[in-house]
């Protein structure tokens, strides 16, 4: 038997880098050797046992690398291509998928919420030497020669649901838009709601760092909510309210900041993992009579979504690169978490080679 | 002084017929006869002092009528052409209106929360016998001649707020829609939605009156909450939940029940006006990660949404008629009031004639 | 070898039932035994040597048959399953279907023009007693036991098709809609434009039965191209132009008064299949500035799309068996061919039992 | 009898700079002082007798001034207050801008194609020393005190056209696009689609100052149809073809190129004007069956359009100053005319300053 070695998960506080099974293809799958991943916050949910998954469970969906092998009915790929492959792996078949919601994936047949998230969640991820990648030929995305693993990682999840918040938000030529929390998905929607045009991208979190990086990484104006009111502020800066307000942190807290700082008219995306109740003032919602919208995204994924983000990367209009500031083997995978859950030394993400 | 009968606002449960001033038409404003008006859901909420205006107010805001007098600037009518006005009479020039949100009325300027509902809100309404329309160009629809004030009158509002319910859902060809309440506004939604290509419309009430409606309305199903558990029936109707979900009471429960009958990705279309807070649980709402919308409309208005709902009527496809079950006149307007607030005598809406 | 009846295309004017290998299913394919079929317009073209195929092929793509057989990897679905195959079988996970083009799918990988249309185009089809599904995961669609093949076999293309003219269109609630051309697509389209709420839809023909059938499918008024000028009728019909038009026939008379009869910013809908040049009149087109679209749409396949549509069967809101107006057996093809290609009898489209 | 200098047409090729009465603000209407103005190259197929106007129209439609006089019903603005004025104005209260298509404005009722561009087509425009706003309410953009007059006036058209080519062509993040022509209106698109996060953007022209100006503005990629078959190469370039093509120009070739340059599911956004037929080849259609779209655009215009417009130069996402190569004065505008006719001295768009 073939093994590997992977970051298992045992219960709350308990992950482990043991020797495994190593995993293999069977038809329409394909296997990678990771050359590298990355942490999210969602595995620091996972490790605090905020979110439930079985012990037992290889953790991580954010993978980078070679193609080992390939099942039946996987066509145009060869072992050895370079790959990404999105956190999210949708099937492409079942009615979630053709309905145009493949985060929501049914994996043949119906849709299933949060379907399309697997990796790390309900089949072995990708902190791990070997991933099998199911669907494949819906996700495996070709890495053009001249991008390197780091310039592409951060694709996988982070900038695919960060630009996604200005996507569902449906950021205009000419809008301004608020983004609450700057972590590394709130950087990304900055970025996203950039790119989509934005007049005015107005960035708001708590930590000196983070906002700094907010500046570099494009926001226009910065709000640190440890100083200002941030819902008066907007309104004075926007005249009025935002036209689009994007949610990158899942508390009550935000959430409804993000409505208040709307506009009539406006739209609320929001990209948080939420937890026990929301509430939604009615004041701040016009009463259900303002022609607002609240939106939720999923990490978009599949092999063109990936292609397309590479793509921005090809052309020089993306580069995350500055939030990959550390970097550590897969067997010192637990002093990276500790880093990372600490957010010590200005980490925003760390890369992980297996 | 040329004096007319109108219905004044005079404080909690304190609304009386009175003689005031008939109004005169200032520069881009018409003054019209009402020739028929209805009482909303909307007026028993300010007769009960739920929702406040400054006592002294006409109140009512679905005018049908001739043209009286015409302001300067305004062209293409003449007086004595019959019109409906919407209940939401848009400037067309301020920044609301150009952004494509014209109930969010900025009256020529910015923009303003429900700014566009004026009638019975901000200025004096339709339950009286002249009515001043402002921003006339914008809002004075001129009626067919083969199409009666009676087939008419219900565009105004609740034709226009309840078709809004399925066409801001986006209810596609082949959907499954659930809608929350057959009062006029739901029954309005049930049609539009039905309208737009739903396979299935599902009505939810309690009341067997409004049920039996629903029914005869075009709903293919109904249930009746006081019976069933709506939230299971609906997922085992559809298969794991409805695509679109209309919401039109205002109600924590009728809110909730609707974002737990969605699938992923679905869409709940909200037309009720809430009070205190609302609450949405997270299981519900799939974390903040199930695709899902939420979206609120006011009203349409404006005169070529009136135009295009009367085509409706007109080729048949449209006929509210049978929600008008009573008829009263003016002066026995607080009568009328009575009935329709304690839902007398199967009372759905009843004409008011000045 | 097990063999099958077939009608094989050998070169112009010919086609012939013959005795042929029957398919085996390979990974993620399914063989069905084929219950019901039809003949379309394509098929014609096909057969007069207008749209070229490779002699030998098995021609047809609308198929209603039973699962004979399930290729590894295909889940969810049993041997006896009866099931529904659009025209039109995208595999879902290559970039066109990835990008929400399904139509134009590249079977895996990039995107093709039409790719996804395969039956009886670059492989074999369903006029046999044996049909090879590919991508069968994503194309099987079971038939709700209330269904009769006859209910759902017109849904494969005609309807899809036709509604998509509709859909692509836009049309919205009060919408007025012209459809050029009302043979079996131009009456989906018809029925399509009513399903989403258009208050007036005009059909357009030159055959006196067809307009007969138009007015019995829901059509507001009929004009006869060989006693009316169509445009100038439009025009005042409608104020000024259609909201939508829609061409169902591929000429450049029908693209051309579509064109004229639109009104400033509406929407041209193109379902036709166009040989030689198409020429655009400037003055018909607003010297291009006239916000106006013209769009093109291949019939959307896929299970899901073949699931919704018979929903609209069986709640009752679509039906289309008055177009199946003769039945052959499959070793008469060649009879059903001659009369559906001189259009005798009255016929609209016949309904082949292998 | 107060009178003003104005630039105006007698005939082709003949304009002259006279002493014309100076325009009175009427009800909802305006006066500005124009503080500076622009050439089009509509004005110069208007001079060229290409496109037809009345012999004695002051010509122009890109102003920038100084509220002089306000008419009855205009409120909100103050005389002194500094404009900006779309060029294309219109009225908000008809069935066109009430539809969305306020460039087909009706003046108050229906719709009429090219119907809200009045400056210099229908009314007198702005290249004199006073000019008349209709429906000033809905066209007085206050400037920023911060932004000078060049650094908005060509936002009045070009900026609103060229960016309305890439939002009407939906190009998204990570969309390949070409833009035919490099004129200012092209160049504008090439600005557009990258500020709506198109990944690559390719500009065609064949003049060599156009395609470096093209570069500097933001094209990745530039080519120059004098050397290479664009179509061939644009498909190398893409794998395929683009994900959208804007046509700037207005001819059958570029059109033409356009359409062949699309990938299956492509989008063509036209904004040139077109004389006499358009061909579409029906090879380059994918016969009308490859999901293609073609949507035309005039100018956007409006207050909010400006204001929006004015947002982005603000935060310096845009700066067009670059392309204002010339200054003239009012009663040196011949000159202008000859030099922007001609395209000496590397001209791309002059000012005018009356």
């Amino acid at each position: 038997m073939a093994t590997m070695r992977a970051t298992v998960f045992h219960g709350k506080d308990d992950i482990r880098v043991e020797e495994i099974e190593r995993p293999r293809a069977g038809v329409g799958e394909a296997v990678i050797r990771v050359t590298l991943t990355t942490i999210c916050g969602t595995d620091l949910h996972i490790l605090r046992g905020e979110y439930p998954v079985r012990p037992g469970l290889v953790i991580g969906h954010e993978p980078v690398g070679v193609v080992e092998e390939l099942g039946a009915g996987v066509t145009g790929y060869e072992v050895g291509d370079r790959v990404l492959v999105g956190a999210i792996t949708p099937c492409g078949q079942c009615r979630g998928c053709l309905s145009g919601h493949a985060a929501q994936c049914g994996h043949g047949e119906g849709y299933e919420a949060l379907g399309g998230w697997r990796f790390g969640n309900t089949i072995n991820g990708a902190q791990a030497e070997y991933l099998l990648v199911p669907h494949a030929q819906a996700n495996l995305a070709k890495i053009p020669d001249e991008l390197t693993d780091e310039q592409v990682v951060l694709l996988a999840d982070i900038a695919s649901t960060g630009f996604s918040g200005a996507e569902s938000g449906g950021v205009r030529i000419g809008d301004a838009v608020v983004v609450f929390a700057q972590g590394p998905i709130g950087l990304c929607a900055t970025v996203g709601a950039k790119l989509m045009g934005a007049a005015l991208v107005i960035g708001v979190d708590g930590d000196s760092n983070r906002l700094r990086m907010a500046r570099s990484m494009g926001a226009d104006i910065v709000l640190d909510y440890r100083e200002v009111d941030v819902v008066a502020e907007v309104k004075k800066i926007t005249g009025g309210g935002a036209d689009v307000t994007i949610e990158a942190l899942g508390t009550q807290e935000t959430f409804e900041q993000a409505l208040r700082s709307l506009r009539p008219g406006g739209t609320l995306s929001s990209l948080g993992v939420y937890s026990g109740k929301l509430h939604i003032p009615y004041d701040a919602f016009a009463a259900g009579l303002g022609d607002q919208r609240i939106v939720t995204t999923l990490c978009p994924g599949g092999k063109e979504r990936m292609r397309r983000l590479m793509e921005m990367v090809k052309s020089g209009r993306v580069d995350l690169t500055p939030l990959l500031t550390h970097t550590f083997s897969l067997d010192q995978i637990t002093e990276a978490y500790a880093l990372f859950g600490e957010r010590r030394d200005g980490v925003m993400k760390v890369a992980i080679k297996p």
